[in-house]
């Protein structure tokens, strides 16, 4: 298979041109999950599965599914390419698009090379895995996964008080399939890395052998309003300086590790939130991510242990509130050996390396063998217009992909 | 005079009076300065002052004076009363009303006891001490004592976009006279604490030698946004860190100071503000006080300083934008002294104190030997509606100031 490739300048422009669907009157991306401008990006999509001759699946919760499959094969269970095309707002054009984009061009150049599969080769595009409109993220990937009841998911309620399954229905792809309808044999997806690490340290493709799971908490201090003028020190109940002793805490803490461990504080908020008043309350996230399930219990054991030291030493009472916890999910050792084998096959580097993003790979692997490919990220940057990936580098990972998908579809 | 006392039943009923006046359909107190609640309680202090037979004079800036003087004394430089009625929005009763009421009572006593002074005794009202409305608070005694040129003052555009010269003709509190037609021969100021101290030491009255100097600044940290997930600690430009560094420095600097500074960070926001998302950005405030010039620019610069190293170890730029200054303030020795004097002689224990709250009576200290008096405020609590201070200490203060008030006129 190593003179199968990809037509990189097609991938490119593909990617390009999805890019510039969704735009608002200010020039920037949002392609939203189930909006309007979503539905440009999912009629386009649609369009191109169509010229490529696939056979094209909705399901209930608006996955998108390109099916390459002939009387040969249709029997197998499924390689599934795949990733998502909605975004966030004001988002870059390349976090989802370009592994969905490449699965379809994967397929394309298959074949055209005249490759015959043992088993179908689908790319799938997930609803909603930005998770800005509707809440959970990675909603259609874990509805297809069965980790959220598909009419649990078509009731969310979204920012703008509009209901998923309504605004699907609206924008047509209300689809008649039951998420999950096709079992994967294995699924891959590539992506940018959307942080620095491959940039860093110059190589081209990242084997993506696991995902950090992931605990968000906000913290609310309470203390006691008081007068910045009038209040010596000793008396004082001062929520913002405990929250800033937790914030510098974690920050230390994480740095201090060995492990990967990494903590954010990316919220606050005080009240009063006046310039001469003692802060009375004090608001604040944590975000900490490790890949392992352990390690990750420890960190938030240890920030308890010091919160519960602070509100002591503080003189403030402290409330802890979990927002989301996912346990980390370790990817197939198989397929990550393939991902591997074959960068170094067609002269990529390559290393393992762990996700610190959230992505539908992870769902998708509660039911199917499950890896993903990543690709450097300029400057680490994601989630913004300045996204970039260079051309080298979307076509590297796009033929990784084809080549991975290949050796799957020989299973 | 030690057998001259004041009415305490007729100054707590004025006290209560005046703080159901200016009351919004919450109930909250919201006398703010030259607005239709003001008005009520200006209308309602005038009227007193009438009854009082006092001469009633009215400036330029609405600042409000009841004056006791006939053709024995009319030539004196009088002895001044007085502090502000307007109130923040959601206000305690006895921030500053106390001060103009205990005012009034002092001469209505004085009068009714026959007392003969060699000089006139003047009560005043200053305008917009509070600032809620339009800046800079303290206004109205600020342009008494030549601080602010008053069609400067009365140009000011409130956060309403008000135009506070047209508020006060509005209301008719647009009076005849010049800024500082009255010359004063001292000047005392009785107030709440507002603070902790006088209520934890037992203690009913403060001798305030001085007021603290104030330095407000504005801190931008500037950092860079990156996904919380997939960027490595070492690798972060993480402003929220820098910004919780500065605020714990200076909390543990203020705290372990033998000097009474203190260091409050009132305000915070982070930009992009994101669960997930590096702050790029954290803009706080700091409010520094200290009763020492030399030492309050100490604490500045140390600030400077950290905040330069701070730069450089947490990879981000730092500017500081200076919001307010005021140089402490050094209240008349001999006032100080009298008001020490008169609490011992009537029993009272008292202390020489600094005042941590900015008060009329600073800006008059430019033109008028200046003290203050200060009687305890339950839990410190003030510009709340639990503002509080017990009959008893109310009656206290009162009576010093009475017999401060005599011993001055008596000069």
């Amino acid at each position: 298979m190593s003179n199968l490739t990809i037509n990189a300048d097609r991938l490119i422009g593909h990617i390009e041109e999805l890019g510039r669907l969704g735009r608002d009157e200010q020039g920037r991306l949002v392609r939203v999950a189930a909006s309007d401008m979503d539905r440009l990006g999912r009629d386009r999509l649609v369009a191109w599965l169509q010229e490529a001759g696939l056979d094209v699946a909705v399901d209930r919760i608006g996955n998108i599914f390109g099916i390459w499959q002939d009387d040969t094969n249709a029997g197998q269970a499924p390689v599934m390419l795949g990733s998502h095309i909605d975004t966030v707002i004001d988002a870059g054009i390349y976090d989802g698009c370009y592994g969905v984009l490449a699965g379809l061009e994967a397929i394309e150049s298959l074949k055209e090379a005249g490759f015959a599969p043992a088993r179908p080769i689908v790319v799938a595009a997930f609803t909603n895995e930005e998770g800005v409109r509707y809440a959970p993220d990675m909603m259609g990937s874990l509805v297809y996964a069965g980790g959220l009841d598909v009419e649990e998911a078509l009731a969310t309620v979204g920012t703008d008080g509009s209901v998923l399954g309504k605004e699907l229905e609206r924008i047509g792809y209300a689809g008649p399939h039951e998420p999950g309808f096709l079992d994967p044999h294995a699924y891959v997806e590539l992506h940018v890395e959307q942080g620095p690490v491959l940039e860093r340290e110059g190589i081209a493709l990242g084997a993506v052998e696991n995902l950090q799971g992931i605990s968000w908490q906000r913290i609310v201090i309470d203390g006691v309003a008081n007068h910045a003028g009038t209040t010596p020190m000793a008396m004082r109940s001062d929520a913002g300086v405990a929250a800033a002793r937790a914030i510098v805490f974690l920050a230390d803490r994480a740095a201090a590790s060995p492990t990967p461990t990494v903590a954010t504080v990316g919220t606050i908020a005080f009240e009063p939130n006046a310039i001469n008043v003692i802060p009375s309350r004090a608001t604040f996230t944590v975000d900490l991510r490790d890949s392992d399930e352990a390690r990750l219990g420890e960190e938030e054991a240890a920030l308890a242990a010091f919160l519960g030291g602070l509100a002591t030493s503080a003189n403030v009472s402290i409330r802890t509130e979990r927002l989301a916890r996912f346990a980390p999910v370790t990817f197939d050792p198989r397929i990550v050996s393939l991902i591997e084998d074959c960068a170094l096959a067609n002269g990529f580097s390559c290393r393992r390396m762990t996700s610190g993003a959230g992505h539908d790979a992870q769902m998708i692997a509660r039911v199917a063998p499950s890896a993903m490919i990543f690709v450097p990220s300029r400057g680490g940057i994601s989630h913004n217009p300045a996204e970039f990936t260079a051309a080298g580098h979307v076509a590297a990972g796009a033929n990784i992909l084809l080549g991975v998908a290949a050796r799957l579809a020989a299973d």
